[in-house]
């Protein structure tokens, strides 16, 4: 199979200039604002796009650390397997936040509701429709019953938070 | 920047064989049933997933076309830039899809709802929760008036169906 291998087609930028309280998900991060600066190259690929009220950002996690499979989420106490919880230190450091879209400005889309280090390289953009992304479920894991107060993040999946 | 290079996980395994057929999305893909099989080397990572009734998988469209800005969606007539459609000919040709996990089996996940196609290479998976995925939106851009009707893919996106 061929490489896969990531183009970055954009950069975001956040107040977050490190992982210490940032929120730590969209749902729970506010109006916080950030931008999207999209590259050249693919501005073609924005038509039609400010029409939603919500898009999907996926995003690489550059400043996450190396891959960990067992991790202690921030919204509990106790371990668990990486791929059930959204934590970033990940076999491939792979974000995915639905932040609000207020407008396209050229290059520039203007968003709020981020949970994304500043700077952080951007990898693919998708509509956030009800349609596709809204299902009912009974079960949500752990995070049922977790200590579920915490809204910001620390420095436990950072490369300068390693010992 | 350090490269942006993605590691198989796992593999997807469904009855679609070739894009025309397969269902668009998720929520439209009914009851289709498929499994996937989780590399050794990742299986730890999987404790306490099998709490979560959906799980997000994250995968490389491998047969899709060459990168294509503007598309013509499956679920519209007219052309849209490719950030605003799901279509996988993208720059990046990533998928997300919000799939139902019914069980997990060794390094087996069996689970329905999938519109991937069969052998797909996996790259990451999420909890599903409503908590972090469901957002109230008002406008769904295009495809609040698309002729929204037809619910499987053929062949437009496919290597083999290029010209």
């Amino acid at each position: 199979m061929d490489e896969m291998r990531l183009r970055q087609i954009g950069v975001i930028h956040t107040e977050f200039k490190q992982a210490s309280d940032t929120p730590i998900q969209t749902a729970v991060a506010g109006e916080h604002p950030g931008e999207v600066k999209i590259f050249e190259d693919y501005l073609e690929g924005l038509k039609d796009l400010d029409g939603f009220d919500r898009i999907w950002l996926i995003y690489w996690c550059d400043r996450a650390t190396h891959s960990k499979l067992t991790v202690k989420p921030y919204l509990d106490q106790k371990p668990h397997g990486v791929f059930a919880t959204r934590a970033p230190s990940r076999p491939n450091p792979l974000g995915i936040s639905a932040v609000r879209l207020h407008k396209i400005e050229g290059d520039k889309l203007v968003i709020s509701g981020v949970d994304i280090l500043d700077g952080t390289p951007l990898v693919d953009i998708k509509p956030y429709t009800p349609r596709f992304d809204h299902f009912e479920v009974e079960r949500s894991g752990w995070l049922d019953e977790a200590d579920n107060k915490r809204t910001t993040a620390d420095d436990r999946f950072e490369k300068s938070g390693e010992e």
